[in-house]
């Protein structure tokens, strides 16, 4: 196993330290609680927006800690969902009284813990409302998941409703958006190689070199099926046309266009794969109104990419260019 | 060879196109000559940045390509210089009358080719001046390089200098802030694995499973020695503590820390060697003023990192935080 690591055991703590050391203008990280807060929270009158999921998946969710993103995040060990005690010291922390948004991605871990949490957090008077996110179009159940899986949407999903939420809007009307963002989104990704997770030593799966899944899932629990290697084009049409067909995204449309590495792919051929995505929605008559392009959402040191794609009006659009300031997302300020 | 690509012939030009298609508003493509132009080139009256170099290192130096930043890159074929047509194409679409820049890395055939386009380019009457960078402290000369490589210190030259030929800067003075820069940055890199260059197919170099690489060069190029595994910990000293005493950085000093992936390793690696770096740092009593961390120079999908920092001042720190708008690097607009 090569990693620039000291030990299994301390990878997320020793990463979390080291992003409080680059970012203490922008995170606080409770090494306590094991959260990852804003630096400036609560946030009086702003509803409070929290994620959480395991470590493995970086920037994701605690490089999305910041102003117009994230309040706190909740780093559980490597592909393992953080425990409720958590998701409440994050809850209370960013609770500037008008209540706080769970958004969660959908894992049972994730869900049951998240639940909890919000029951813990509402007896102590706080008002919760949980956003869950199923947006991989790869297969209906898999491993650690019923119903679809959330993946690339949560990303943009947490841009566009923290630029809401930076308004001053209400609870009700931040979870309505955050609603309609993952309704309006759908994803597909997949794997040339596996990764290794820290503490397993060995890849998580064996995949031979002249093979690649399709609609892996970013802890690689397995998608769709197993093909013989293919160009670029033909890939990205495996990712794209599901998506596209299960969004029903009609010509004259508008996407946020998102072409995401899983962490060990380079920047080049993900370039290589936004001209194939490009191709193909303009055979389609479909416009990428905005996009973003880079490792957002990873599995660790995978090999591979995922698209995702989401149907943008204006006020999705509005909030998507709000001004951001994250570890990882930043314009406009 | 386990990549998203069509074929090793167009992944240069494939991944252009992705460029251009996702980012029409910053950046131009022009095909013919294979450069990449800021889209409202020539700025009139602004001194015009010309950086290029080797395709395989993205973001470089495309993705950099923006107000604040660079005016056009021209990529070369994969790990292979431009030609100078492609350099003095940029320097005529980029001239707006205050003379062009040329930022270039130490490497003999980037060298000879900025040259000789700097030639060609003074001879239509357009003022040049060329600097070259020379950061990396692994090896005094190196396969491809006379003297000491530039590696990091050029995405940080390219921001600051940026920033100030925004203000309306005269060239001497851009010039004179891009040596500056130069003289006090210092880099050094290391892989845990090779990369494959698409049009050889297989591993540029062999690594065993249990050695690492402590001075590589962004091809690939040898460094100081091999060794066995470390910890994240001893392999962050084996880089910074080479930087900090060529630099000769003193307790009370500020830095620009930079911690780069090479391309295919996950943020969260990078954040441990984050931890290491400031830990280092910190007792030597030297203040991390400012920091970038990600894959911002890379070498294909190779595993590793490098360390660049930068001394800073007051003036570094104003164009530092400038606002700057690339497909890569964004803030304050």
């Amino acid at each position: 196993m090569k990693k620039l690591i000291n030990s299994p055991d301390s990878v997320v703590t020793d990463a979390l330290a080291g992003m409080q050391a680059l970012h203490p203008e922008l995170i606080h990280v409770d090494f306590e609680n094991q959260i990852v807060v804003r630096a400036d929270a609560p946030v009086r009158g702003k509803v409070g927006l929290v994620s959480g999921g395991g470590s493995g998946h970086e920037p994701m969710h605690g490089g999305f800690v910041g102003h117009g993103m994230l309040d706190a995040a909740c780093p559980g060990a490597v592909f393992t969902s953080p425990v409720p005690d958590q998701m409440l010291a994050a809850t209370r922390a960013v609770d500037g009284g008008a209540g706080v948004l769970h958004i969660v991605k959908n894992y049972t871990g994730d869900v049951l813990n998240f639940e909890m949490a919000a029951e813990l957090a509402a007896a102590e008077g706080i008002e919760i409302v949980s956003v869950v996110t199923n947006d991989d179009v790869a297969v209906q159940d898999s491993l650690y998941t019923a119903g679809r899986r959330g993946v690339g949407v949560t990303v943009l999903l947490e841009k566009i409703v923290g630029g809401l939420a930076e308004t001053g809007a209400p609870l009700n009307q931040v979870a309505d958006l955050a609603r309609r963002v993952n309704a309006q989104g759908r994803s597909m990704g997949m794997a040339l190689t596996s990764c290794t997770v820290p503490a397993a030593g060995k890849p998580t799966f064996d995949l031979p070199d002249d093979e690649m899944e399709i609609g892996i899932g970013i802890h690689g629990e397995p998608g769709r099926r197993r093909v013989k290697l293919a160009p670029a084009s033909e890939i990205t049409e495996m990712l794209a046309n599901p998506i596209i067909e299960d969004l029903g995204l009609k010509g004259g449309e508008r996407v946020l266009a998102f072409v995401n590495g899983m962490g060990g792919t380079p920047l080049i051929e993900l370039y290589v794969v936004a001209n194939e995505l490009t191709k193909i929605l303009k055979g389609r008559s479909i416009t990428i109104a905005r996009s973003l392009i880079g490792n957002y959402i990873t599995s660790l040191e995978m090999a591979g990419c995922s698209i995702t794609l989401v149907r943008l009006d204006d006020e999705l659009i509005r909030y998507w260019d709000a001004p951001v300031r994250t570890p990882a997302l930043r314009w406009g300020m």
